[in-house]
């Protein structure tokens, strides 16, 4: 055995030995939030190859949509897949929003639990800080490569080029290479599938990550994903194209995939949400003395109808004289003292709901048409509910049904479980739907009413599509991987409402297709017998042949008129 | 309407103006991992008022038994749980551990990601350094109060009761209280269940946390979790009482409730695990830069040695040729230039597994000891797996049957599903059971091939307890909240070997228990039938009552003898 080998041993495993408070203290460190998850990293979605490239695209996607939403650029968006190796991929997303700040860029990519969203309660994709951060981490993980980016934010600025590092021991980001370049962000021109041109937009962003992944299509695939996210974004122009090795493993040339461009069918914008305060019913005591504590105000009266949404100045009032504190008291005494006082009071006092033009639903039309444009069947329809709350957060559901005849969509068979499509404020949920709120809103609602089949405590069986949309000011995820909605009550109520809504309208679709059917039967058997009748006619009306050939259209004619009512 | 309340609806809800780069650069900000946590508390285990409750109990005694046992003391804990009031609790968990040096007390109980186990590979109950923090930032959340610790490190120290705050802004403690006192743990006198005296504790630490919370008893409860933590812990002597308020729901005095106390059945410690170093067949690319860089080896040799575990000398330099990389070269310069070469010369290169002496598994004696304490049954086993690794990282898998005879055990019904216990590093997991690999496995075991009645895809019927145990040098739980273990294939693999064993054991005991039924039934039958053949006998050879008599008894015993090969 070596020397180094031997000191190894010795000291290199800790632990055996007894300790002591000292001995424990010495090991106490700080845990950087990026070394949490770095090791953790199951908990953003990067557990398998398969579900880290998705996660990937999609969290460049979601800070895409959100950016040009915000500034109100209707959105295009390039997904560029390149296999480099076996297991090794570039992800590329390209948009035409309003670009990032030089200063910016590099905590925005290299920095987790850093953003503009998360302090703010306003529905928006992102909502942690998290998302492409940890993306690049985890390409820098499993290839040792840094982020790029790209951004211009204007066609008088120069575009930044960046490639940034995350330094996992402390969180921040490194910088490795910085310039100043000449880029625009580039679309393959509209409409022209092969070797068409190239369009450019005046400013944009673009990042590129290399990361171990792996390229599977189905149910849980980027595809999938690219698919769901043009149903439910309709002003959405959107590229994608997925360039993989030849199979034989070679590295002898790229085998060459082409650009699938998802046309936007609306123009408009969905409507622009704005930021609201939290609505004091769903704030607990502690974050109550929080806000107290950090008021600008000058008074209890002030803070309450300044720092929180739905309080009027009379609601305030009564406020304080239910809680018996002076109106005019400092914020940060009230604070320290009379903060239980004030929240027993805040309870009994009622209030208008939280306003909801926090919300941007997809609408009812909007669903629709989403599902019309994907998704091939007979019977299409949508509800939107209204706003509500659960723990002070207003929400809003939507759930929008598409039911094909049998036979007409191959995708969808009469004998398969209905596919159920979730989105949570409009980004598509894939994974981890056995716990996720909407699959068991599905499973609970009784489907057998509305003609359905559906197995015990299961999805319903038949040739349909189910989407269900929430949208919130915070979606309350099962995990930082957003991939569920947590079991909160009022959600699962909500759901349910909409999709009984559904139901109910698909069982009047159902009951009137089957009564069609059974018209229609009846209606061929009559048709049998009408040359007969009309034989009948012309032997005792001693018709002509002509007037019986009359006879039997006009027979027709009439069956055809009353057919529905038969 | 007041100027108050015309300010803040101008200024109070911003974005629905179209922003630009520079506008939303303004609002990115830094989110601090406490608000982050905060917000999102149910990943934490805090989203309702019940789990809350045991999410504190368990946190705090995770701790306790960890301090316990690196510090080579025998644990005893007490969990005292107090209503306040209708929904307001407080928990107060006291050890007779080490103790915890004055210094270090604000951070551990005031600031999340701090600690000493996450930055080691070593099995232990905590590994996050989030835990006791959160469930203290929950109670300031809901009732405001801070965090009290009582500690003491040894009969010559005084100690120290610190009151802390979590500053959530900024993640940092805040002391709101410190002072020296007069403290020693208490324990209630062992034995005595009613009035019985208090014995102490030369050194120890009680927390005592106030919180909204929900007392329920059942499967997902404290009382639950404190039962299987016996069951998992034979040297553990554990304390528990709740008192609850008068169901009148008055103010009137304490309904008192009493001390159960659950007596360790063995005083030897689990074997202590030891720290070991990473497998290099279970590091990424990314990691193996960082160490290199890290690295106070002088040269590549050593720093393969030093950082790693199973590389020896030898293996060391077949790498570095295989790499076609100079042995002698600085770790950090290959870190920037080869470390690709490297990372795939490691990979083509056999090692040794990772050692297992990190890995403290409870052993087939304690589980069935263990299942015996707590659960009546006819027929008990378990499996100790032999330790294998996952990603790099050491773990082995236990599992445990307990399968009671029709009617012996009330609370095992031979219709209900079996009853499935979860541990990971000897922690009772309650929650999330759907998602937990654990489960995976009971289902997708064959059950019916042990005589075991099983519905699709599910958990088996029958009169059975199942436990199962993984422990781990860092158990991948799907949740920070620490309730399920994500799917990986080789988990699920060894779990699934452990759970046939036990079947197939059970398989043995079935048969032999049918037998045995239908020789007793062949025996009552052939019983029946003595006395007659006694008195034929009789009849023929003449003989006394007495012989008669003899004839009977010997032929009950030849019977007795024999009836299991009948």
């Amino acid at each position: 055995m070596s020397a180094a080998a031997k000191s190894k041993r010795s000291a290199g495993r800790r632990g055996a030995g007894r300790e002591t408070a000292e001995s424990l203290a010495q090991r106490q460190r700080e845990i950087s939030v990026s070394e949490f998850f770095l090791k953790n990293r199951h908990l953003l979605g990067f557990d398998s190859p398969r579900k880290a490239l998705l996660t990937a695209v999609k969290e460049a996607v979601d800070n895409s949509l959100d950016a040009c939403e915000e500034a109100g650029i209707v959105p295009e968006i390039s997904v560029d897949i390149e296999q480099l190796d076996r297991d090794r991929f570039r992800v590329t997303v390209t948009d035409n929003g309003p670009g990032i700040v030089r200063s910016q860029i590099p905590k925005i990519f290299g920095k987790l639990l850093y953003g503009s969203k998360f302090h703010r309660l306003r529905m928006s994709r992102g909502q942690q800080g998290i998302g492409i951060s940890a993306a690049g981490m985890y390409g820098q993980l499993t290839t040792g490569t840094a982020t790029r980016i790209w951004s211009r934010t204007g066609p008088r600025n120069r575009a930044h080029l960046l490639e940034v590092h995350l330094d996992t021991r402390k969180n921040r980001p490194m910088i490795v290479a910085d310039r100043e370049v000449e880029w625009r962000p580039e679309f393959p021109a509209a409409g022209k599938k092969r070797g068409g041109g190239t369009r450019t937009a005046s400013r944009g962003t673009r990042v590129s990550i290399e990361l171990e992944g792996s390229y599977v299509r189905g149910r849980l695939s980027v595809d999938e994903y690219i698919k769901q996210c043009a149903v439910v974004n309709p002003h959405l122009m959107l590229h994608y194209r997925v360039r993989l090795r030849r199979p034989g493993g070679d590295n002898d040339g790229e085998a060459e995939g082409e650009w699938t461009s998802f046309q936007r069918v609306s123009e408009v914008l969905p409507k622009p949400t704005v930021e609201i305060k939290p609505h004091p019913h769903g704030v607990e005591l502690g974050l109550l003395m929080q806000i107290l504590k950090d008021s600008s105000a000058r008074t209890l009266r002030a803070a309450l109808v300044q720092d929180f949404s739905r309080v009027s100045d009379r609601a305030a009032l009564e406020i304080c004289e239910r809680a018996g504190l002076n109106p005019r008291a400092r914020p940060a005494l009230i604070a320290q003292r009379d903060s239980e006082a004030l929240y027993r009071a805040i309870s009994e006092t009622r209030l208008m709901r939280p306003p909801t033009d926090c919300l941007s639903p997809i609408g009812e039309e909007e669903i629709v048409a989403g599902l019309r444009k994907e998704i091939r069947a007979d019977f299409y329809t949508a509800v939107t509910r209204r706003p509500t709350v659960y723990r002070g957060n207003p929400f809003q559901v939507e759930a929008g049904l598409a039911y094909a005849r049998p036979g007409e969509n191959a995708e969808l068979g009469a004998e398969d479980s209905v596919r159920v499509m979730r989105f949570a404020n409009r980004v598509p949920l894939l994974y981890m739907s056995g716990a996720c709120a909407m699959t068991r809103a599905v499973t609970g609602v009784k489907w057998k009413t509305y003609g359905l089949t559906q197995p015990r405590n299961a999805v319903p069986v038949g040739p349909m599509v189910i989407l269900l949309h929430i949208a919130s000011v915070w979606v309350p995820f099962t995990s930082e991987s957003k991939e569920a909605v947590a079991h909160y009550p009022e959600i699962l109520r909500e759901l349910t409402f909409a999709l009984q809504e559904c139901g109910r309208r698909l069982a009047v679709y159902l009951r009137r297709r089957r009564r069609q059917a059974e018209a229609a039967r009846k209606r061929s058997h009559i048709v049998t017998y009408i040359p007969h009748l009309a034989l009948g006619l012309k032997e005792i009306l001693s018709l002509s042949d002509r007037q019986e050939a009359a006879v039997v259209r006009g027979l027709e004619k009439l069956l055809d008129r009353t057919h529905l009512e038969i």
